[in-house]
């Protein structure tokens, strides 16, 4: 990372210097002086941009959840089968995950000792709520299996779509957004088995 | 937790409380002292049973792998079709993750800062390529759909299933053992969609 100079900061460009020190040292550990290190100015003009680090914590994991909540506005999500619109939001859900990876990650890092992170854990449960919700709509319209307990299904799916954040890399050597998404809605829906 | 007595202590109920305070604290946030408190016994006591924090994390993620490898070693594991072995594994490793549920869940956060770590992350990849070479037998076999590349249909796989050790509560009042290992074998072969 080269050190940028002080006029050129943005809160935009302070906020992912910090989501990347949050994900490297955890929240928890990271102080302001860390921050101030590697985003190259000072305590005083980080400052400037913001209140401290559980504000810069609040931007990041409201960029991820607005992301996340923003799908379940879209035309697909809301309109048509409920199996229809599951698999449209598993879709993009991964497409957000990808797009938004290192917001995502530390959401999904956040582990409840402010009341900024028990804010984030609420509002991650709300969203998984409504996929639950969608998911028991699809059951209860005969289109998804009705022999796995719907709260269990939508963990364990979340399961593997927020495992992404763990191995994808955006360097182009590995699949890439379509290819991880294609595959996560063929296993969620298909599963392994060979298709007859 | 109560705090034992010094005599009572064995190698193996120091372990159960190291592992505990590694989940709760991270290993690198754990020092001698924590243990020293955590177990309530003198640091000296515990050198007297182990050389450092090291050989702890090393006992206790050696346990977690031991489980893991154990089941590759299993009659239903060995014979039979890929498609057959890969699901008795499956199924298995869902039991391993959550007999041995602190153990796993300190194997899966390990991050490669010492050689111990480097050394369990390397096994646990080892583990990785065998899982999928028996994917890869079974998508040979035709017994598995052919359209999700190996490797990511493994790690996406084994993110459902590693997802475990985030909500598992053995405390009875959610899902049992049995009940997720059925979910998870269920959604890994057969996916949402319903069985004509």
């Amino acid at each position: 990372m080269t050190t940028a100079k002080r006029d050129a900061y943005t809160p935009e460009t302070l906020l992912s210097v910090a989501v990347q020190v949050f994900n490297e040292r955890g929240y928890d550990g990271t102080s302001m002086e860390h921050l101030s290190r590697a985003a190259g100015i000072s305590k005083s003009s980080i400052y400037h941009h913001v209140a401290g680090k559980e504000e810069l914590l609040r931007r990041a994991v409201s960029r991820a959840l607005d992301g996340l909540f923003g799908i379940l506005d879209e035309e697909h999500a809301r309109e048509g089968r409920s199996a229809d619109r599951l698999q449209y939001v598993i879709r993009r859900m991964v497409e957000v995950l990808i797009t938004e990876l290192p917001y995502v990650t530390l959401l999904l890092r956040v582990r409840g000792n402010t009341s900024t992170e028990r804010w984030a854990l609420d509002r991650r449960r709300d969203f998984d709520h409504r996929v639950a919700d969608l998911l028991r709509a699809a059951a209860d319209d005969g289109d998804v299996r009705g022999d796995v307990e719907v709260r269990l299904a939508t963990r364990l799916v979340f399961g593997m779509i927020n495992s992404i954040v763990e191995w994808y890399r955006p360097d182009g050597r590995g699949a890439g957004e379509r290819e991880v998404g294609d595959a996560v809605v063929r296993l969620v829906f298909g599963g392994l088995r060979k298709a007859e």
